[in-house]
């Protein structure tokens, strides 16, 4: 028996088990969704989401995990949601990275939470917004969503954050992966970590380069800072803060924020949407019709197009 | 004006510029598609499709352009399929592997083509599937699918192909890059290129140890073998065409070639039925339906399910 009313209103009395809950429900598809995002919707909007991407090893946990500390210094309600799209192979690499976040694991102002997104109907785009909401309706101040892995997932995370941070580290051919991942149209805030490592100033520098590369910026555009840290130590933390701050308020000056909070919007929806109408396409799957089709395809009596408008006729009537 | 039927039949006969022109056409989502396709599909089922993945670095164009050499030793027509999923910001990089490729550029039985999925509606899963019917129809033996670039779009192609080869370099961090993007599950052969530098046994060595980490497989399971190459001056490439051709065996024998392209089909079918309802989402985006739902989320009137609900009924009136 789930008593949605409750566990919300337990969950902004900041109680662990509730928001713990609440985020189980939305992630398992549970019969209950519907009536907890319902029961979330007028809650939500006043966290500020910050997205972390970046390659293995670049410290992304430990540079969450001082994030936190800075946070929380600030009094601010913090909220982490690790999310993993890759492979169960990771899990070993995960659970040690999980370790460093135990500094926090008893402070009642943060919720930390993983996320395995991997066979997920609809991925990461799916489960990871609803969680965001169960988080911002129990009250954090900043969420801090930490992705594991590398490509297309970090840019569907950046597509759901307020403010995105891009982390390298010196001497892991970054500039090259960072260019394949697309991830150097994403970063609102580069991060350089392990600054004290050989290396570091080239890899800003070469980074600094290539940001410069993009299109001619007009004046009030946002360029985007690169900060320098040790996040072992905490060195450096404080001024990824003070650019994150710097980032909320030119959006907030530019109307920027609304924009992007109105485009993840419109994004889940349209995810929802299409995952829903793609169930109904499982539904004419279990039917044999879909497999009756692809039989005619591989037999070449028929193209994949015409087989797709037939699906598509048998869900729209048109 | 375009005459399909003219363009097919040029392809059948081996002219290069039909070719490019069918694929233009089934790539920009032309009017002509649908006759296009319809038109390919008693022609197809003949080419064996192998996709070939790996980060970058490893020496994927390379070891391609060796069996495109192997392959047209043997008599086999051949077609090259480069698939870029990433930013515009790797052309350099992509530019630099497509010199490779030239050795191959005068010989009438090759054909290569790369494709730039990136903005694509429906992305890679869209648009690779329609280049290899054509280069199929074209009386292609066999058809390799390179990707460049890391994680989901691997996994799309590898799930595009008969068999899909995943390529590893030593001393790259493979085994755990490997690990992180689930590439150990897609191999079906896999190779260690760059054998000839330190550290390539123990990479094999790490591979055969963590592919052997699997569930246990039954008596006539395909075990991926693992081929030690020199791409650059072809040492193991016979070898591996040698793996391609005895898994290719090992599927007819089971069946499972038929139940790979029987999926495959039902995947394409799905594909493109999705993105015909995802454009149909996208008209009402334009008639600002969505937008007006957005508007009314980031307010907290409405939660994104219910929005949903509301787009999905305003799609299959029901």
């Amino acid at each position: 028996m789930v008593d949605v009313p409750q566990l919300v209103e337990q969950a902004r009395q900041g109680r662990p088990r509730a928001v713990a809950r609440l985020i189980s429900l939305v992630e398992g598809a549970s019969p209950h969704l519907r009536e907890v995002m319902a029961a979330l919707a007028p809650l939500t909007g006043n966290a500020y989401v910050v997205g972390l991407t970046g390659s293995p090893g670049v410290g992304k946990s430990t540079t969450t995990s001082a994030l936190v500390t800075a946070y929380r210094k600030a009094g601010k309600r913090v909220g982490v949601l690790a999310v993993d799209p890759s492979s169960p192979f990771s899990g070993g690499a995960l659970l040690g990275d999980r370790i460093r976040m135990s500094d926090h694991a008893s402070d009642p102002g943060v919720y930390i939470r993983s996320m395995a997104t991997r066979g997920h109907l609809g991925g990461l785009a799916w489960a990871a917004p609803q969680a965001i909401r169960v988080l911002d309706a129990a009250g954090c101040d900043v969420i801090l969503v930490e992705t594991v892995g590398v490509g297309q997932s970090e840019v569907e995370i950046a597509s759901q954050a307020d403010t995105s941070v891009v982390l390298l580290a010196p001497g892991m051919g970054d500039g090259i992966q960072a260019a394949k991942a697309g991830i150097l149209e994403i970063g609102d805030v580069y991060v350089v970590n392990k600054a004290d490592r050989d290396g570091a100033d080239a890899t800003a520098r070469e980074l600094n380069h290539m940001l410069g590369l993009g299109a001619a910026r007009a004046a009030g555009d946002w360029r985007p800072p690169i900060v320098k840290t040790v996040a072992a130590r905490a060195e450096g933390v404080d001024e990824v803060v003070e650019a994150l701050e710097k980032h909320r308020a030119w959006m907030e000056e530019h109307g920027v924020l609304a924009r992007r909070r109105h485009a993840r919007a419109a994004q889940e929806v349209e995810t929802i949407a299409v995952t829903a109408l793609r169930e109904r396409i499982g539904d004419l799957h279990g039917d044999r019709r879909l497999e009756a089709l692809a039989d005619r395809i591989v037999a070449g009596d028929c193209d994949p197009y015409r087989a797709a408008d037939e699906l598509v006729e048998g869900i729209t009537g048109s």
